[in-house]
């Protein structure tokens, strides 16, 4: 079987994920809040690649059972409902409502990544759910890490290394040069996540914007149980089925 | 003093540039083959983004005096001089000639850095000789690493940890990500440069095509002490003026 680990979308070519499960990651944050949209009762996230096609949605769905959800820039965007803090998706405000996510880069990585087989999206939190999911599978896997504006983001690759490494344990896999080189990320960063995302230009900006506290959240490893799965266009709870 | 560390040419911001230093690495084989053409007496190199772009440009400056240089999937392109062997470039081949080089990665990269204010091409093989010529300018660097068919490579960004690594040892500097990154996988692999070569994705597809010999080239530090420069379009040894 193969891994190959992508380190930005642009590098994604859609025609060679249909027979592949891709996992995607953005640590900081989209795929960390998804999980925990999803762990807190969403009904489904469906991801948006524009601002203009969240809105467009919500109307179709009706504002009532739909929320908008994501940010620019790191910021809430102006008129939705909820930004991409972990912290603002609790149960009370999310419960058996649809989240429409327009996110930079990880709502972007999941649109890209929508022609594959099977998609998940997996982070630190729920790292070992999501990757005893994955590692039922035996398609050839493509892990998306979602980066920053389209550049390379250290915290996606460092966590992407994880799974690289725990595969490894399991198993004999193909993997590329990226692959390789986030196993490598991983094994150097591993006793230090919250202090590499703390280094990391993406987490810096976080702190800068007063979202610190949002780093220590990314970082606490298997802190839920919760596997996002691609189902026609929204993201569920994996539900064992 | 900020070093921009890029993975792939698709990454690179052209606008950005023009303050700055570029520094382009393409290990298996552009940059090697560059220093070694430069080294042997070519009167300089002309990158070529394209194949038709190469030979519409020989007919000009005169088959006399200009050689067609260059490769596609690793192998001399049809009707070319020479390929991208760094073995190829022996001085009685090249002397005095204009190179005309149109590699898959390689020269895309030089292209693509074409709009900076000053461009140098690097590799293990120069290494020291174009660390000191950087390290003398007081700009800000980007390292644009070629990559493979605009994938990551781990040989440029190893590569390319080790400008950075050098960097660090003489002052302070503002890195991101993907310097980061470089950095600790040169760490990681600087006691086997070579084993490194071998076992990345370029490596073993060359070995494949019976280019090992070539890896053992690419991976000998500081073998040449050769500054290759862009001026006026044309990759040039820098003599110090």
């Amino acid at each position: 079987m193969r891994i190959e680990l992508i380190f930005t979308p642009n590098e994604v070519k859609e025609e060679e994920l249909k027979d592949r499960t891709v996992l995607v990651i953005d640590v900081l944050r989209a795929s960390t809040t998804i999980a925990y949209a999803l762990h807190n009762g969403c009904k489904g996230i469906i991801p948006a690649n524009s601002i203009d096609g969240a809105i467009e949605l919500s109307k179709k769905i009706g504002r009532d059972s739909a929320l908008l959800c994501g940010e620019r820039e790191g910021i809430k965007i102006e008129g939705f409902d909820l930004g991409n803090s972990p912290f603002e998706y609790e149960a009370e405000k999310i419960k058996d409502k649809t989240l429409i996510f327009a996110t930079t880069n990880g709502s972007k990585a999941i649109v890209k990544g929508s022609n594959a087989n099977s998609l998940i999206v997996g982070s630190f939190v729920n790292f070992q759910s999501t990757f005893d999911h994955l590692s039922s599978s035996s398609n050839d896997l493509a892990i998306i890490c979602s980066g920053k504006l389209d550049q390379f983001a250290i915290e996606d690759a460092v966590c992407g290394g994880l799974y690289v490494s725990s595969f490894l344990k399991e198993g004999e896999y193909q993997l590329n040069d990226a692959a390789f080189a986030a196993l490598k990320l991983y094994e150097g960063y591993k006793n230090n996540l919250l202090e590499m995302l703390k280094k990391s230009s993406h987490g810096r900006y976080l702190i800068e914007l007063g979202f610190e506290k949002d780093l220590y959240i990314c970082a606490e490893l298997n802190s839920l149980k919760v596997v996002p799965v691609l189902d026609q266009g929204k993201l569920v709870s994996y539900n064992g089925s």
